[in-house]
């Protein structure tokens, strides 16, 4: 079948790639940015373009561009996209982008899925695709009908014919709460980590401690600051729970309260000890 | 020579098995577990046992012991070290390790250093001990004397010769202030981090950067509990500082303000691309 990717960045390119290394299908691609459609036709990271005609071959697009760009693209494309078309965009939030694209799907024939590939560099464009960025991934997708069994099926095997280990399906608004947690917190206490004074003067005192905890400081701020706006209430819930733990251990020490320390820290560590168990809590 | 090391956990059994891997000296050891101790001498871990008799005959004593217990010892038996008898100590804090061991050290006729290997695992105990964990690692030093350069050299040279890649010197002031941001402060964050409750229910939601952040929540709440309250003014000013730039980061999501939230993370961001940069800031 010949599939679509919009958006040629790192999740994008790698999805092209991945999908002409692993599959047989035929692999059309589109960057707004013009050099970067052209340089991965050179290439032969796509087969050739997507445009207002070819986009009604594709029996599948992906959309890799940030959630604003993904609605305000398939707006456009909306009457183009041949009905039964699979649409599933790669935004690292979902709510508001399913409540806008499910209409637009619904009212010109074609199937909306939001999806999120759990995986990504901290490095982004096309130089840094690679066709196996995806391998041992898992791919979340919030299907508004979860009953058409026929359609996960397909899209399951598209998804892991590229190397996805599996497929978490779950609803949007659940999706961005998760999301908040598992990723957003993190890039945003990592950018704060760097902050203090004294980040500038650690050579030589830090191990792995340090450098696990600011690997991902140095962030794409355009994308990320969309993501974090579009899922505000989440992300804020998630910074207040977080400094409100801090601040425990914070009065336990200006109080030398040992005795209470070692329980905030036992406690934390027994958590981390029940959530990586394979027969704990989740 | 013969050199002694007290503790015989993660780190101190490590020492001895790079010593014995590495070098060609004796190696005494001692735990205050005797299980350990005679564990230690039946893996051949050690040569024999550092008791108030064989301790005179070290010529470097390394202990990897709690800093309580590290002063404890020495005090114990600082009569019995031989005069000009060499001690590093391998603890987490520096400040009141140095206070209280240098006056002892002059008492008695023996050098004190203080010292911290940067270098470790988030498991404890001689049996994830190994030969190699400080290979291209670096060690920190806190000499009195910084001028006794034939002293310098020396240590310096034990210290590579079990694979450490460089050694650090530093007053036991600038050592705390330091490891309270790249170390103490990155366990607490990282020990608070799973506290949310949406840590239970993450899997399938999670990449590397929720994997990287929780890393070393797991931990020692006893030790990490005495190092954190014996460093506890430098642990408090990095708390209160990540928790305000917490603070900016929440204000710019809940007034909606995309440019400062875009700036917040840009410097961040931008931080730590000079922090890493071998031409950047320190």
């Amino acid at each position: 079948m010949t599939i679509g990717i919009i958006g040629l960045g790192l999740i994008g390119g790698s999805l092209a790639k991945a999908f002409k290394k692993h599959t047989d299908h035929r692999v059309l691609g589109y960057d707004r940015d013009k050099a970067i459609t052209q340089y991965a036709q050179l290439t032969d990271t796509i087969d050739g373009v997507v445009d207002a005609a070819s986009i009604a071959q594709c029996e599948l697009i992906l959309l890799a561009v940030y959630p604003r760009a993904t609605v305000a693209y398939l707006s456009e494309m909306a009457g183009k996209i041949a009905p039964g078309t699979v649409v599933i965009d790669c935004g690292g939030i979902k709510r508001s982008i399913c409540e806008q694209c499910r209409p637009l799907a619904k009212e010109h024939g074609w199937i909306f899925i939001g999806g999120h590939p759990m995986a990504g560099l901290h490095h982004s464009g096309i130089k840094y695709a690679n066709a196996d960025l995806y391998a041992g991934a898992s791919m979340i997708l919030t299907p508004e009908n979860t009953e058409d069994i026929a359609l996960l099926e397909k899209v399951t095997g598209w998804i892991k014919s590229i190397g996805f280990a599996s497929v978490t399906v779950t609803t949007p608004e659940k999706h961005d709460e998760i999301i908040a947690f598992t990723s957003q917190l993190a890039h945003v206490v990592s950018n704060a980590y760097v902050k203090s004074p004294r980040a500038k003067v650690h050579r030589g005192f830090s191990a792995g401690s340090y450098r696990d905890l600011t690997r991902v400081a140095r962030l794409n701020e355009t994308m990320w600051a969309e993501l974090f706006l579009e899922n505000r209430e989440n992300l804020v819930a998630e910074i207040e729970h977080i400094v409100r733990s801090l601040k425990e251990y914070q009065t336990a020490l200006e109080q030398g309260d040992a005795e209470t320390l070692k329980a905030l820290l036992k406690d934390g560590s027994d958590r981390k000890e029940r959530i990586d168990s394979p027969y704990g809590e989740d």
